[in-house]
């Protein structure tokens, strides 16, 4: 089917994508906005996958103090190129990312920052509570993992729903800002202070 | 000595203090507004002491940004109540020290914040320095304190010199502010993130 030019220039505004990609994302798409913004995140993920490797020793910190300055948030948001550091949709990103902190409090950037008593703790609680409904060994085994998913989605910052969007997870913005960058992008580290809180 | 209004109103901008306080420093100091001011800065202090223990609950957030986002620092500095914590003077020794932070990279808010071990083993450091100079036990006693001290005004916030009036620590200008604001003033916690550094 026909894909006019003004639709190939909205997919491109949204996702970054080359023409030609964006041109075939509609043909196969049926001209359909959104399916072709999967169809493209989709591709776009899989390049981000070949990147995720890549040093990104480039960034930017970036601040955020909300209202009276009572909260406050500094995160390090790294690029692998001094000229994405510099983009504003790359400043952009990490303003919408230190929102996020501050409305949503997240305590550690991803699992893997979990201290691992922290972890094996809420593992063996959620067993605890699993095995006093009266689930047998191999259904708990079948459930935790769910479990720990929801955990993680709760104090886990690239897990968390993005409060701008929720059908998205922070780490599923990063994937979109590297599929349009084109270069690997990483939350390396944020402090979260509140005046007289933890 | 006569007084003049002008001398007292000057005195009293530059240190917040009462009127007939400034009068009286005047006057024991022949009007000297240098000698005024330390002589108010003394029974400041004294007046700080006293507040020092009292809770520090309210304050701010602050935040600064170096340049291009390269460097940045979120700090809480906390007083009494929300009335001083809203006063711009305050915001202003807030980014003071934000600007020391990022100039001077402390490590540590003050020595109470040093890791144990850290302490020890820097300790231990000086100790064999001092006893390959050739120095005896009860020297190196003496010269010890003065080696920690040095190294806790490299480390410590609150001990290094004021990168605006170096014949000032962090530590004193605080103390000024707490004589000037009549409220207990604490540096409560620090981050300062440089992309790709510590």
């Amino acid at each position: 089917m026909a894909v006019s030019s003004e639709q190939i220039k909205e997919l491109r505004e949204r996702t970054g994508a080359g023409m030609m990609d964006c041109k075939k994302a509609l043909e196969e798409t049926n001209a359909d906005i959104e399916k072709a913004v999967t169809y493209l995140r989709e591709k776009g993920l899989a390049k981000a996958a070949k990147r995720a490797g890549r040093d990104t020793g480039e960034g930017k910190i970036i601040s955020y103090i909300h209202g009276t300055g009572k909260t406050g948030v500094i995160l390090e948001l790294n690029c692998e190129t001094d000229f994405v550091a510099n983009n504003s949709d790359f400043e952009a990103l990490g303003k919408e990312i230190a929102l996020q902190i501050t409305a949503m409090n997240p305590l550690y950037v991803n699992e893997e920052s979990i201290p691992k008593e922290e972890m094996e703790n809420e593992l063996s609680i959620q067993k605890a509570l699993l095995e006093k409904e009266g689930k047998k060994a191999e259904q708990i085994e079948k459930i935790l993992p769910g479990k720990m998913k929801k955990y993680y989605s709760e104090i886990c910052l690239v897990h968390q729903a993005s409060i701008r969007d929720n059908t998205k997870t922070i780490h599923e913005l990063v994937q979109e800002a590297i599929a349009k960058f084109g270069e690997n992008i990483t939350i390396r580290r944020f402090a979260r202070f509140q005046v007289g809180g933890q």
